[in-house]
């Protein structure tokens, strides 16, 4: 029973198959190595961006705060929400890699930025002669730090937003695969024909060893993301194993199906959730994580059973808030068995 | 013929292994997993400082830079070899990492710093009371950006230069294995004994696939580390993954066994250079790392061969330089045609 | 009718003086002059604060944000209120000072932290185990950006609360002899016997040329604040000026009169105010700076007769807003020409 | 007999004037005031440069760590002299300014920067696909940091080399009027004309209170810097004091009187230490800044007397090194009693 996080899960065994087959022979470092260079043209047919520019770093706030630096100047402010992993999980690496701008935090229900909050923060940023903060891009996270799954209408409102004051958008895509499988639409169509200037394409959560890919649809920001990349310290000698990752990932729809697995998991520990008496989901369980709010002593009577799962905090009334995740690798016997211990 | 990197070569047997092994069931993410506090012990009786702190990272520029910044503040400069790899390849990222400081470049034979050149670099820095740079830590590199290998004599004269001036001392280890393996040495005896207080212990360049390591023996820089690899996004979710890299690495004397076999070839191919008519080594070839002056028609011959390394500027007269690597498996074969291919 | 800004205002003409005064022949550069150690000492005895030290620079962001940078860690966050200068109007500076810390916007009424709020604020920084964005000082504002006067009490009640986190406490006193002379009360019950650990301590919107004054309770900062300043390019070498400046400042109540003047047109201005129909004050007057709510005829009105002042935006209903200041030298009969302008 | 520093000499009595003219009434703060505005335009006309665009700080450094900082991406290197003020004596601002950028030293006579050095360091800056630390600006100093005078032709050797390699050309001119006098040239033609793209104009060396100008001969440059400046913490509110000591500095021609008298006695004591037996000019003594090397007991003989300057390390054999200044206020009276006493 450990739904603690999607990152405690396993990796996947097609994964480790790629990686060993990666390990054939010599390959020239640090990116210039002919499996980087096919897996960016398998993403660009992916997306269907013939243009895009491909990245590879092994961690997903590196792919968040790389692509927003490329994004920023360092007297701007980005624009997330007030729950997102860029302003509260990622030790002011945001404000660290943009050499100092500043995050303006935005509401919005179950992680979702609110567009009406996004234009009146966008409109309140100074516009002024005087030299001032001023507007960065907006960043949005899908699927939300909540839990939550935007539609291509909700992304598009928020992005159009943004685009009628004229800043770029970034997407923290850390669980991109179980957002479009959530939705069952096209990358290209949750990304750029959304309004989506530049992509944290997760893959570490669902079921890669550790790999994280960043896109930009537009391939003029690949220069300076490059060096931004190497004085970050993430651009790593041994590329090609990265690659072989993403490779074998997108490869027979692997990345769907592991991500469908995350969901299912996901909607069958909701509907346990639904059948403890008591217990609330704080936010739709689009995807595969589910914020939850139970008495005390279903919380309890899950951890003395072994239940792995992080605490959102002390509710009042003898109540208690907690995060669960699910993966690829959640075993429907372990979602039996939480129902039961938390039904008592 | 793959001589451009020990980057470049492949990931030892036992290493994919100890990942696979390492894949089971589920671990909490961020380093709190059981297999790195295991692996910290580990290197703790190994290098024989039971309250010395480990940490891990995917990149070998991550561990010079973070633990560089944690011993350096702004306004300080930081003493290294003019060709060391801090200064020409990590394209400004000690800069970056520490906020603004400088680097200070000394000079000395085959990539050691001079400790009478070193003395007066840092008899030179400012002791003002007006405030101005100041002294920051010494970096050194074992084995040597030039391939040359510091005697443990050698690496105290460097830093008991610095130890009288006030000044910490940071190894860059990215050859670690190669270096103890040439002095056969215990590990304690080439850091802390002789002076070092921080270690960039690498490992991707001998057989891993990638990890490194910062071993700080004053456990008091684990704060501020930790906090400078959180914001250097540097901190990876699957951890257990590096850690079960190095545990492998560590175990059964693998390490020393991959670097002896890559100094072995190294030593090969030194020979092998020795006996190409109007070939100059440049630097001692103390590891698996030779810098060469030779004919240009034996570098096209070479080349043309299918030789893979890295030009190093033209000279004159006719004559070009060039490095070349070796690694835990390079072949015999491989030497052996090179030497008759470059022989003509 | 000039209500810009107190910038805006006149140098007193003692100041001009000492100026003056100062040039008689050559003084030794950056601050190792007589004239500023002797102020120092100056300071020291006016806020009964012998071990303090005193650093002076020529812009009040400088002074914020060079105290700030000194108490802040990279991985830090600052607490302050949602309307203070740092966060609105300082164009990031706290972010590059600091390299990379953060920024918490806390409420309250009329640019008063509110100690409930901070308190919450504190509580939900990180205290996890996993490295993460901490808590660093807290920075309030004397006279707050929104015209009121903390009192004594509520000064205690904000750094009390922080206190209680382990959290230092910065003040950010651009209108500090604005606010004494309106609480009546000595430097050093509004300072540090109130929990301040450091000031910004401001001259230059009281009748100075240009002139700001940091002060550390603690000595053992001076250190390092001094190398922030020489980086930020803020110690100038003819300190000797800025120091006669405050030393004519301080001398016989120099600047507790200049402040007395724009307080008291500060208060008949705000009775000018009250006596417009229609209108409306935002926040209490304490000192010399009023936010209004008007109709926009009035607004109209006082503009074509040539009156100067700052918008806040638009109100709805026909009604605006604007923000008026006045300083030492702000005249009764333009106050007296504002109100019959303004009644029509 | 006070030597050490023109920083150290008295601000010129008209300046005094300019500053109490410019005391009358209110004026709008920041730099939006006519005062600012109109300097502009008198420095484009003094400039032969209608469309340059200029600011004001109240410090050197300021000047050139922020033109240098609108010049130069965080990845690239600036290239400048060993013995040049921005890598000796500026305390890493210009690392901090610029994010991380490097400084690479080139060598060259009396501080000035030898076009083939330049060269080969800017051939040995990589040109690798391979992301790395890139070219940036060149930055010279006029008059160098060694006292001499760089002519036209010299100036056109540095930039010509650097516009060869794209790299955009950076005057360090905080004794800007200085070498203009020893040149005879026009602004222009020590600048633009001669390939310079940003200079710092010094004035507060030169008998200005404390200001000091930048200019862009590229105006598109002008809204970076201006963000630079302000998050810098260096726009000041009373800009018009700042623009009051330039207006009357360029009034006239007082700065190059003022320029003039410095120089003349640089030359009468130039000549006094070619008096002195023993003694030895270090370098040429084109403007107003002296390096000597004398014996030990005139060095002595002269600190007794109460001469003061900075001394430069003990050489070999009794002897020692200074540095002398003087400027527009040094009276000929004690230049002949440096003689006398000198020559004992």
């Amino acid at each position: 029973m450990h739904f603690a996080s999607d990152n405690a899960g396993p990796v996947a065994p097609e994964i480790f198959r790629a990686l060993e087959a990666a390990n054939e022979g010599h390959a020239v470092a640090y990116g210039a190595d002919a499996a980087t260079q096919a897996l960016e043209k398998k993403m660009q047919a992916l997306f269907e961006a013939p243009d895009a520019r491909m990245f590879l770093v092994a961690s997903g706030t590196a792919t968040n705060v790389l692509a927003l630096a490329t994004l920023t100047r360092p007297w701007e402010t980005i624009y997330c929400h007030a729950q997102s992993h860029i302003s509260v999980s990622e030790c002011n690496a945001p404000e660290f890699y943009t050499a100092g701008a500043k995050l303006t935090l935005v509401e919005g229900p179950s992680g979702k930025i609110d567009p009406a909050a996004l234009d009146a923060a966008l409109a309140a940023t100074s516009t002024d002669q005087l030299p001032d903060t001023r507007k960065g891009p907006v960043s949005l996270t899908q699927v939300t730090d909540l839990g939550a799954v935007y539609s291509i209408d909700e992304i598009r409102a928020v992005t159009s937003v943004a685009a009628a004051r004229g800043c770029a958008c970034h997407m923290d895509g850390a669980r991109f695969a179980n957002a479009l499988v959530a939705l069952g639409c096209s990358p290209a169509d949750m990304t750029w024909r959304a309004g989506i200037d530049a992509l944290s394409f997760g893959g570490t959560k669902n079921g890669l060893m550790g790999a994280e890919a960043v896109l930009f649809f537009d391939p003029s920001k690949a220069y300076d993301f490059e060096h931004r990349r190497r004085r970050g310290a993430h651009l790593l000698s041994k590329q090609r194993f990265l690659a072989a990752q993403y490779e074998a990932y997108l490869s027979g729809d692997l990345w769907l199906e592991l991500a469908a697995k995350a969901n299912r998991a996901g909607a069958l520990l909701a509907e346990a959730v639904r059948s403890i008496g008591g217990a609330q989901l704080l936010h739709p369980a689009d995807a595969n994580m589910l914020f939850v709010e139970w008495p005390a002593e279903v919380d309890t009577r899950l951890r003395k059973a072994g239940a792995v799962f992080y605490g959102q905090g002390a509710a009042e009334n003898g109540r208690c808030r907690a995060r669960l995740v699910t993966n690829w690798a959640t075993r429907d016997a372990d979602i039996q068995r939480f129902r039961e211990v938390a039904c008592g």
